[in-house]
């Protein structure tokens, strides 16, 4: 077999995202037994900061052994028992998943559709739950198919829990690159990726329960219908109790702690600053070279993830493919309704600086003048995203 | 938060075993796009060297993203449909856990109880299959709480296809250890995880699916009950239609892939050998030490992982922690019925050598020592082992 060599990539696509170089050597650190005491001590050095990070003090804070959708579907087979009504906000892709989940599992589930483009208004909500009351309603705080940001999420856990709801949030694009707060906000369960805002590779997903989950979970009336993702066993491996469950993913538990230890010495409020940053310079290069952003409010839009509509005359999958094998860049095309449409830029941990944003915008300002594509002014990108970055 | 020292231990229980170098070198290789065309390779790859170790060539054929327990539920899952004859061989932990698995996703299960120690006869089968018939026959080939390996498989896939059930088979703990044979033993599903005899970090799990197991998932009546874990959707992510369900565990793929490659370099057959020829040292140095083992016919042992019965006089906990604080060697505890009554001691992938046995015998024989244990030979022992191992 020939060796396949294993380029470095700027990866600015809906994640993974660029990885610290104290989280290889983390990564590589000598593989423990799941069961070593040694071990345990970073699961509990690992659960103090994803409480940091998810701003909580829920008990049932662990990372899970699957990537971000695993983590979507244990959150939801844990939270969801059949014949439970289930409202989800459908804005994209990933939300668009949500109910496909839940059904699987016995869900009855009430589809609340928004735009794509736009957030899910709060009204919106109380209305559905007025017709339809549910005991879960699901969301995703940035959707990164859209490039959306889900506003108003205290408001809408507030009347969520009015009508008896629970709130699922789904951070898995946003957690450690935007504003979120479980506790102040009173949300009931969340969970995230580790290779987007956390920039750790991808393979093992965070998730936290408040009390309202932990006692939906204690309630049920089935046993929850995954074992492998059985929140209440898997807490028992995590807690003083130790109970072998599952075999942890032992290096990827160390990169993640590596990855969340990065994040404190930033600090949160530093880390999501640079984020704003980085994605204001991008947002005002690409308006400055002509091109249209997909989300019109700016204050919809997901600073971790930007959707950007592709200018007539630009061959989609040449762009892509062009920024991929000459500058090594990686973009993500549009899923769903923005297949062949839209590009999907991501900024995300590492990613989320100001090389990252030149680079970006002076290749495809290059790329889109080889092609012709029409009212594209290069330069002008550039010069807009560093007076913001200079700003 | 402190820095914890995460200390090289010789791991010597029943996984995670020790990783060779080059795994870890390419566990930090640069994170690529999970829709990236060189991880595309990459994968393309795996799948070429995970049937060379299954010895099969089964199309759906692919590394699963989720641990060895993660596997199990995977294939029983995409097996059984509600409603479903499952007849598990329960005689151990492990395969213990299949029933549990099974009935959560609505089979109906017929236990056939083996005494620990000791494996499934295919008669039991063949008499448990004609008193009730099932659509799915589970076991498990190397039981890593008894130390049994279950002989006997081609006769058992024979038995079950002439009863038109489906044969399952865990080789969580033997594959890349023992051989085994999918295509010649015509077994329909293989499942294993990476942290044992292929020495990769855990996290990721291989798993092969026969003409008749593809057959079944065809026909289900109903959708697979986990989406994360629907395989009809994962094996488009991994064959040429590369549709997107989840993100690969990007870095744990680069590590399966190396972990494969040293396998392919070492050859199959040499590797089985290697492990033959340690166990087979370490059991002559346990009985030669005054030690029981716990399996009794010498042909039922699983090679990768021994379990030794712990003498009179010796104190279990104590015993583990002298090993693991003073020597940094890792065994396991008893599970289950052997709990505080057995010690399970793997010799797995990179960790099937000389060394690990010299070292373990010695040391241990200086503890039980040092404890009084009764009847314990230290030296003759590592004499035993010695005598094997140059012969």
């Amino acid at each position: 077999m020939s060796e396949t060599t294993i380029p470095a990539r700027i990866l600015m696509g809906p994640g993974p995202s660029n990885v610290h170089a104290r989280v290889y050597q983390a990564l590589t650190s000598p593989t423990l037994g799941h069961m070593d005491p040694v071990y345990f001590k970073l699961m509990d050095e690992t659960q103090v900061l994803l409480r940091e990070v998810f701003q909580t003090k829920n008990a049932l804070t662990l990372a899970l052994p699957v990537t971000g959708m695993g983590a979507m579907e244990t959150c939801l087979v844990n939270l969801v028992e059949p014949g439970d009504e289930v409202l989800v906000c459908v804005g994209g892709v990933f939300s668009g998943r949500m109910p496909e989940i839940a059904e699987r599992y016995g869900a009855k589930v009430t589809k609340l559709t928004i735009p794509w483009g736009q957030p899910a208004q709060p009204a919106q909500i109380a209305e559905a739950l007025k017709k339809q009351p549910a005991k879960l309603v699901a969301l995703v705080h940035g959707e990164t198919s859209t490039g959306v940001m889900q506003t108003g999420l205290p408001e809408i856990a507030r009347i969520c829990h009015d009508h008896g709801a629970l709130l699922l949030v789904d951070t898995v694009a946003s957690l450690g690159g935007t504003v979120f707060k479980a506790d102040a906000w009173d949300i009931d369960a969340v969970y995230t990726g580790s290779q987007k805002c956390l920039s750790v590779p991808p393979g093992i997903s965070p998730v936290t329960f408040g009390k309202r989950a932990e006692e939906k979970l204690a309630k049920r009336k089935t046993k929850v219908a995954s074992w492998y993702m059985d929140l209440t066993l898997i807490r028992k491996y995590w807690n003083e109790e130790r109970v072998y469950h599952h075999t942890g993913p032992v290096n990827m538990t160390y990169a993640l702690l590596e990855g969340l230890k990065l994040i404190r010495e930033e600090g949160l409020d530093a880390r999501v600053a640079r984020h704003a940053k980085a994605a204001k310079a991008l947002h005002a290069g690409l308006e400055a070279m002509g091109l249209e952003l997909f989300v019109k409010n700016p204050a919809d839009r997901l600073p971790t993830l930007t959707t950007v509509l592709i200018p007539a005359g630009a061959d989609d999958v040449k762009v892509r493919k062009t920024l991929l094998e000459q500058h090594s860049l990686e973009i993500g095309g549009g899923l769903g309704d923005l297949k062949g449409k839209g590009w999907r830029v991501g900024l995300m941990g590492e990613g989320a600086k100001p090389n990252h944003v030149l680079v970006f915008l002076s290749a495809l300002g290059g790329i889109l003048k080889a092609q012709g594509a029409s009212g594209v002014k290069p330069g002008a990108g550039v010069e807009a995203a560093a007076a913001v970055l200079n700003g």
